[in-house]
């Protein structure tokens, strides 16, 4: 049998790369990336993006060997192929833009389209942690907090194909943190990278909390803005108050867990992206959190799994999984 | 073509409902009710169940025209059909018992089973407001909070049988009210009927609100402890602190609401039982906090419908669906 292909597009706010990939989950082609932020006219974005998908193609020698195209996007819907008001897109706007059938067009190969975290579910489904599941929810710890859900083995898109928009459920409701969304108390406030550091600059800046206040850190020692990864190096080398800043982060994300679980009783729940590098730093305590805040019938039974798809390519895998 | 028909069986924690309904969603039968209460041993339960169906169908004359039989019941299993652990009935117990395949040895008809909100939201999506729906949230307000969700047309069941336990999601999270299931902040413990005869108390007794405590009620004069229809009486008879009362309610109901949507995108929510009899006293503010707390794609997109079954028949209604 002759084998065939697919091609993964991931389009993120400053760059998109592109990948074909086979059946296993190989990405077979050499790293190819295009600039995003490089036009405000979506169409000249799609002139590049096509340009550089017909060269990858051709590189691998797959011409007429692809079944289709799949995208990963921020605020993609599966329904219709569109990105809708896609800020974080120098492009996006306030605008809806028919990707699909732009670059079904352009392309003349079937175009399929969801957003990011959504995408991220299916890689997993189809390549990575979640073969055989049925049901488990994909949160991915970025920037911000994605979700993905999966329920009789079918992605949730909902009524508008907007559905799994878990990072802005509600963490804190009462004077909560300022959500980038607008809103107050999200758990992408908390659980993200930015969030995070966040937590780490108001324990050694607010005498709110004097024991955190007055503790020695290294993270004190850092010239510039705190990041999520400064926090990781020093709690990594023993230092107590970024460990309090990963177990005050993984306690947030369990409270939330706890709740999604009594929505959809996943079999387990799967994290991915760049806070799960920190390991047990950040997954003990939300495992911690979620057990002790769920239904006596669910604790001890509902697994976190940190996502097995290396995370190069994984934004690849997960949109070229669609295309199958 | 010959006519066929269902039994719907309601299981509650004193008494248990027996119909025969027909495609259209008549219940054909006179009111047949047994007790629940009892017996503690439930093979004597089902000896006296099985009876009280088979005269059901003799009376109607439905005998070998019964496709099957449909239950909801609490802690019920779709899955397996059995009913676990559940506290409430009398011979419940801490065990897990085997209800579809007693009473289909019994009965020598198909038995099928599950809890009673994912059975009201069953019998919604059949003979109801979700007919066509292919995405909603069901929320029934009664003792408790209980909720039935169908994504893609489909009941959502979860990896255990046990998905769509909303009411045990956090409404507060921190200093929240003590819930039955031993947890702390649940939305059933404000949401549901005696939530709302307790925040009552808690306006009338509590010198926290000086205002509320001060305000003059008729809920001051009622003999004995306050119950939900009390407020409701006084709430419609224009009763400021009544009002009050239905606006915290629907306020806190309203909130969650707005997470459940961030997971589901549905095409609307669908409220059910006792509390829905307030209408507007409780949709009103429900419907307000819920679009005040979603993410702005959703907000004013979102229905909030009571259910349009007859209240006397829809918990039959809704086992009876079960069965088709």
């Amino acid at each position: 049998m002759e084998q065939d292909f697919v091609v993964g597009v991931d389009i993120g706010g400053q760059t998109t790369k592109i990948g074909v990939v086979d059946r296993k989950g190989n990405v077979i082609s050499n790293a190819h990336v295009i600039r995003t932020d490089s036009h405000t006219d979506e169409m000249l974005f799609f002139d590049d993006l096509t340009k550089a998908i017909k060269s990858v193609v051709q590189e691998t020698n797959t011409t007429g060997k692809i079944k289709g195209v799949g995208i990963g996007a921020p605020n993609g819907n599966y329904y219709d192929g569109t990105i809708v008001q896609a800020v974080n897109l120098t492009w996006g706007g306030r605008k809806t833009i028919k990707v699909a059938e732009i670059l079904t067009n352009k392309l003349g190969l079937p175009v399929t389209l969801t957003n990011d975290a959504n995408a991220a579910a299916v890689g997993e489904m189809t390549y990575g942690a979640a073969i055989g599941m049925k049901n488990f929810i994909m949160i991915t710890l970025g920037t911000g907090v994605g979700s993905g859900i999966v329920i009789n083995g079918q992605m949730v898109y909902g009524h508008d194909g907007f559905a799994g928009e878990l990072g802005h459920t509600t963490a804190v409701r009462y004077n909560g943190r300022q959500c980038n969304c607008g809103r107050v108390g999200c758990i992408e406030a908390y659980a993200s990278a930015i969030g995070l550091a966040r937590t780490a600059r108001e324990y050694l800046e607010s005498n709110i909390d004097k024991e955190l206040f007055n503790q020695s850190s290294p993270l004190r020692e850092v010239v510039g803005p705190i990041t999520s990864k400064d926090v990781y190096l020093a709690a990594s080398q023993g230092d107590g108050l970024s460990k309090k800043v990963f177990d005050f982060t993984g306690t947030k994300l369990g409270e939330s867990l706890a709740d999604f679980v009594a929505f959809s009783a996943p079999q387990a729940i799967i994290l991915f992206g760049g806070l799960t590098k920190a390991g047990d730093l950040i997954t003990k305590p939300t495992e911690q959190a979620m057990n002790e805040n769920m239904l006596s019938l669910w604790r001890g039974k509902v697994a976190i799994i940190v996502s097995k798809l290396p995370e190069s390519d994984a934004a690849i895998l997960g949109a070229s999984a669609l295309a199958w």
